[in-house]
């Protein structure tokens, strides 16, 4: 990885248009002896693997299961383990909020709690999703903020939900408010510095007052707070890399992710030709489109082999229709590996393709797992994407004399 | 990347001979869908890759395209991050200068300035050479130092030349005496820390006397200053690798690197033939040589695919007689590639063998960058090639117990 210092004073803007196509969950593992993109007929992705040099991508480190911020986070270019995003913000850009430097976010439950304190049944019953709806409703209207901090709750599915604060000097060190076990005590939110006494104190203020109204909810009658976090202060892409950057994603949480590193965002159509369609219709206007192609990932944790072979089937349908842009560097590769077989992410390292003029054409035919792995990129971290990309866009300069 | 001090109490003396061919700027891209290595013959690099094990190479960092300096320094083994050559040195060294730890040297420009202190002309219209000579025998006769330090102006092509600062006491952390754009008010040296404002202090006053003095050699009325710096404080490969290493190199540049880090440089003829017969000459007297040739990244530069292959059959003819040596140790690979496509150097990895008795070979059949992609060794980076080096020489230690 190329120091961030280095960096800064390696790139250069230029008119290249470079184009990362990320379809979510690609890589897989055998079940009858293939693998999805084993299985799937793919044969425009297989043409443009030919015309590439290609490899396989570790999404974070050897043997790491990434989720998908630090997933995302790395192909972006920015290494995981020095940005952290936290649970909190991750479910708030899930349902589309677009926060601030100043807001705190936190991921929450409605829980059971008795007469004295103790919680239990941490998912209240798991209530249905529009009870829950129903109670935060109730809960928006009781409370709209305290001491000076706006305060706002979004229903989740079921029992959850995610809170939101925004005020002056909140701050997210803070341990959760939540035992994490049934027939233990209701505990407050502990600041860890100092400066974070005073959040604690609000976050505790409202756990207390929204305990006191939703007496009448039972069993939802008492709420459990963790994951507070706020959005890491990481430099933008135009600002690290001097790219414009674009993101079409359909999903809220992959919007949010790009946005955190200052990408714009394109309003798209849900299906995969609307988003091809947009990335042609902004194709003048940006030098970076990140392009994101979700239902690998969903039928792959639903453990649907078939339904996945199908979803990467149809993102060969769209290929050739962003190769007729003529970007200069295409890379498409995936995330992270989502195998029907363990009906979740994994750690496994996925095919990457990097399709320009400066490449040399490794001889590999197929975009699989196993074919990549002969390709002329070998294997290598998905932060290192990026530096390839800008040198495959002749956006980097030479290093020292 | 191996600690350094983890390093330094693994390696061990021992008899055994290692050899680091570097071929300048070997790598390259497909002209007519062949690379230079491609197109070329070389049967004695083929048959030496059958008998090795073979891999790529990234000069510095995935992307990143290297400058000689960086890229010499890792296949050194020192990491070009932390070690950092500044411009002033390189040139420098490519003029053959010898550096000792005190001296600060820099690169300049003859400029055109006027009455009011704006250059007019950062190249004082790119006068001869030979003018160039004239101006810096006059300069260095008119003044030969500033308060105790001794000063020396050595010309290069056109308007440029290379400045040497000797005395005590001199820092390098200067900000550049040079706009970097026609139409500004020429600015002084500026000292980053308090240290180096005596330093800017002396500069300063060179750069007015020379003003002063070169009233008459309109339009080299001026100098401009830039890339400020002195040698690294590197350690020796005798200090960090226990090795007696050798440079058989004909470039200054390359010969001044290999001083850098305590290489005895040898003398040498021209050819290549005559750069073999140093190494035979000088076999018994150390235990690791540096052997640069640096034709293929000259023509690659020029974009002369066809003499880039050439240059590359030629090395191939000198194989036999390195081999005939017997080394226990032999690596063959390139600091960067230099495609002629791109007339530049570039960020692709480069193939690379080793050959010694304790290696699995591969199945790699050819030097060229395809094949070697497939072999044992995989992709890994440059910094790593000496440690790998010593293993095969048996000259380092088990790590722990």
């Amino acid at each position: 990885m190329i120091p961030e210092e280095a960096f800064r004073s390696l790139t250069v803007q230029t008119d290249s248009k470079l184009v990362m196509v990320v379809i979510d969950g690609a890589g897989g593992l055998p079940m009858r002896g293939k693998t999805e993109l084993e299985a799937a007929k793919i044969p425009n992705l297989d043409r443009v693997a030919s015309k590439s040099v290609c490899g396989l991508i570790d999404p974070i480190s050897t043997g790491v299961t990434p989720g998908s911020g630090p997933s995302h986070l790395a192909l972006f270019g920015y290494d995981p383990f020095q940005y952290e995003i936290g649970r909190g913000v991750m479910e708030a850009l899930g349902i589309g909020l677009k926060l601030t430097r100043d807001d705190l976010t936190a991921r929450g439950n409605f829980a059971t709690i008795n007469q004295d304190g103790i919680i239990t049944d941490r998912r209240a019953g798991r209530i249905p999703t529009e009870r829950n709806r129903e109670i935060c409703g109730f809960l928006q209207n009781e409370i709209k903020g305290f001491e000076g901090v706006r305060i706002s709750i979004y229903p989740g599915k079921e029992h959850r939900f995610v809170i939101l604060f925004q005020g002056q000097g909140l701050k997210d060190d803070l341990i959760d408010a939540d035992p994490q076990k049934d027939g233990l005590k209701a505990k407050g939110a502990e600041g860890v510095s100092q400066e974070a006494r005073r959040t604690a104190e609000i976050v505790n203020g409202y756990i207390r007052r929204a305990t006191e109204v939703l007496k009448p909810f039972y069993p939802a009658n008492t709420i459990l707070l963790r994951g507070f976090s706020k959005i890491p202060d990481i430099p933008t892409m135009a600002d690290r890399f001097r790219l414009r950057p674009a993101a079409i994603a359909t999903y809220p949480m992959y919007r949010g992710l790009a946005r955190l590193v200052g990408m714009e965002v394109l309003e798209t159509g849900e299906a995969l030709r609307d988003e091809v369609a947009t990335l042609k219709n902004y194709f003048n206007r940006y030098d970076f489109f990140y392009l994101h192609f979700k239902k690998p990932d969903s039928v792959g944790e639903d453990g649907n082999f078939k339904t996945k072979v199908k979803a990467l089937e149809e993102i060969d349908w769209v290929v050739p229709s962003i190769l007729a842009l003529k970007p200069d560097v295409l890379v498409i590769t995936g995330d992270h590996s989502t195998p029907s077989l363990l009906k979740s992410h994994s750690w496994h390292p996925n095919p990457i393709l990097v399709y320009s003029k400066y490449i040399r054409p490794d001889g590999v035919r197929h975009f699989t797992e196993k074919d990549c792995q002969r390709g002329g990129l070998g294997r290598f971290p998905a932060v290192d994407v990026i530096p390839l990309m800008l040198a495959n866009g002749l956006k980097l300069k030479k290093f020292g004399a």
